[in-house]
């Protein structure tokens, strides 16, 4: 049984899920477009994934595990944690486990083995933003789990055990480190200012302008001021919003059309990268237990984003020993490139000036 | 010029370092064994490298830069940071940036291109080691430097460019963020209990030794109780010693037969895994500047250790997004794992039980 360990030198946590030891792997070399065969996630399987939880299907009458579906979401085979277990906290001195309750769940994106995010229609994509806010509100609804983090990897070197598109959501009984330092640094900005670090950033980007790649409908994509990975991209709403479950209908289509814009112009500049993108929001209110002020307080100091991190360069000693990260290109020219790209599809790969290309292909060197 | 900047959302830095894109990568497919060639680490290359910072040589009448070295260290040809710049420091409403000032040094680990370190003799290690404990007080003289990390990249997927053996130093004008997380977490142990957490963490775990790989004279080596890897360990010593530059050189010695030890038992029971090492040290205490005290504080509160981590499983896009590990492999199997392997170098991949080796394959599968 999945366990949570609590890291006592650096107040952190770690899954050990000896279980997932044992899922399947495509093999390095198989082909792509090789049709279903059998990948659990193309349409036609549906009795290789666990029950389905929710999918999207033209037919309202169709029953679940049925095929006609843009969109499903399944338990994740498997999982990282599930919430079988009672919850159950242990401390032997400065050891701390809590047994691996919470929530593993896949969403394949697309019925097909090959289509990948960026091909999808706008309204393909606003399914799949709509099945993250809907497994958002379910997670939600167990006050024993504190943060749910929805991520994507897309390619093997950025950890994709299996090429047919999908995201994941994991749920947890505590806040993971990144937004547990994220909430604090927005807390004490929101102490020091009275507004939203994420709001009072956005407005100092938009007025310089030199990291902003696209503004469209509300919505901004930047390259950080501290981009780790060359090609960072941060898509965020220019007006305060905290969590991913309030947001309209109407809001996810234009949030998918940026993301399939910006997706777009990532695969055309770097060739299709592997690449992982996760969504920051804010975490559960009923897990809160400081009481009714602090989750007020939380929710008017986060403020949802998506960072996506291509992945072309290695991670190395330096940055997992340190958190520093050295980044071979800067986001101000990695902006300038993206946003030379926006135009029109078709002619994308031919807007890019050679010289960007030459700097491009040294900034992604490995290592 | 390469900058440090400070990323407002997460409170910590990346270092912007475009020259680095230019720096020389052998082929993935390179023919090991190919001798010396065009590798500028090689004995007979010196001319190759920027003049040499320090070396150790059997003819205390050679010339710097001269063949007859055992361990060598040079600045990086393309350093990520450098001392040239005079420091700056500038801030834009949110956004705040270093000139990046700093040392990136290479510690070329032996002469010959294929020799790693697990094959050297304790002694030569001990001369790395050594090389260490040297280049740290070079780099702590400078009041500027506030944190100096030796780290460790093996094979190209631990981050390697290069395959001869060699470590890396880099200094920064900022305590990295784990390293300040660290720092932060054994502070409060101390304010709360009186005693330093990792002497309390080794007593807590040599008393119970289902975590410990091994011990002798003095250090231990240990599965972390939250390991992130399959097979992560820690090597520290067992009595309160906070900076390595305090050791001593027969201690130097029985550190580099363990860690040879420790090294080996990898190799082969994870066939040669890629790996990142790194030494965690007290920071520079030139640089803090909060008086005296501050430094005494940190010196009681600090403990060296060094963290090695295979890295045969992919860092995917729940990790990166949460800084949660989900690990396959609890660190009590790893531990009764390297354990049995202790024995006789010759004979240890026998030593290994066959569902030993099945469930090591499993836990070890990418991403």
């Amino acid at each position: 049984m999945a366990e949570i360990r609590h890291d006592p030198l650096l107040n952190r946590w770690v899954i050990l899920a000896p279980e997932r030891a044992g899922r399947p792997q495509e093999k390095p070399g198989a082909p792509h477009g090789s049709g279903p065969g059998d990948c659990p996630f193309c349409e036609g399987n549906e009795k290789d994934t666990p029950p389905e939880l929710w999918a999207r299907r033209e037919r309202r009458d169709a029953g679940a595990d049925s095929q006609g579906w843009t969109v499903r979401v399944v338990p994740n085979r498997y999982p990282a944690l599930t919430d079988s277990p009672p919850e159950r906290q242990e401390q032997t001195g400065l050891l701390k486990r809590i047994q691996g309750i919470g929530a593993h769940e896949v969403i394949i994106e697309s019925p097909g083995h090959e289509r990948g995010l960026a091909d999808l229609t706008p309204e393909h994509l606003q399914d799949v933003m709509e099945a993250y806010r809907l497994r958002l509100l379910a997670a939600y609804r167990d006050p024993r789990l504190a943060y749910a983090l929805i991520f994507k990897n897309h390619k093997v070197p950025a950890g994709a055990s299996l090429t047919h598109p999908h995201s994941q959501l994991i749920a947890t009984p505590v806040i993971p480190q990144n937004i547990r330092l994220k909430l604090e640094t927005a807390l004490r900005h929101q102490a020091q200012t009275g507004g939203c670090l994420l709001c009072d950033l956005i407005r100092q980007e938009r007025s310089g302008g030199e990291r902003i790649i696209s503004e469209a409908d509300g919505f901004v994509a930047l390259a950080p001021f501290a981009s780790r990975f060359p090609c960072e991209v941060m898509i965020a709403p220019v007006n305060h919003i905290s969590d991913f479950r309030d947001m309209e209908s109407g809001s996810l289509l234009r949030l998918a059309r940026l993301l399939k814009d910006i997706l777009l112009r990532l695969k055309h500049a770097l060739d299709d990268p592997p690449y992982n993108y996760f969504l920051n929001t804010a975490p559960n209110p009923a897990a809160l237990d400081q009481g009714g002020g602090a989750a007020e307080g939380v929710r008017s100091a986060c403020h949802w984003h998506l960072e996506i991190l291509p992945r072309h360069t290695a991670v190395a000693g330096f940055e997992w020993g340190s958190g520093f990260h050295i980044n071979t290109m800067a986001p101000e020219e990695a902006a300038a490139l993206l946003d030379s790209l926006g135009i029109d599809p078709a002619t994308r790969p031919d807007a890019l000036p050679v010289s960007g290309y030459v700097r491009l292909a040294e900034a992604l060197r490995p290592g």
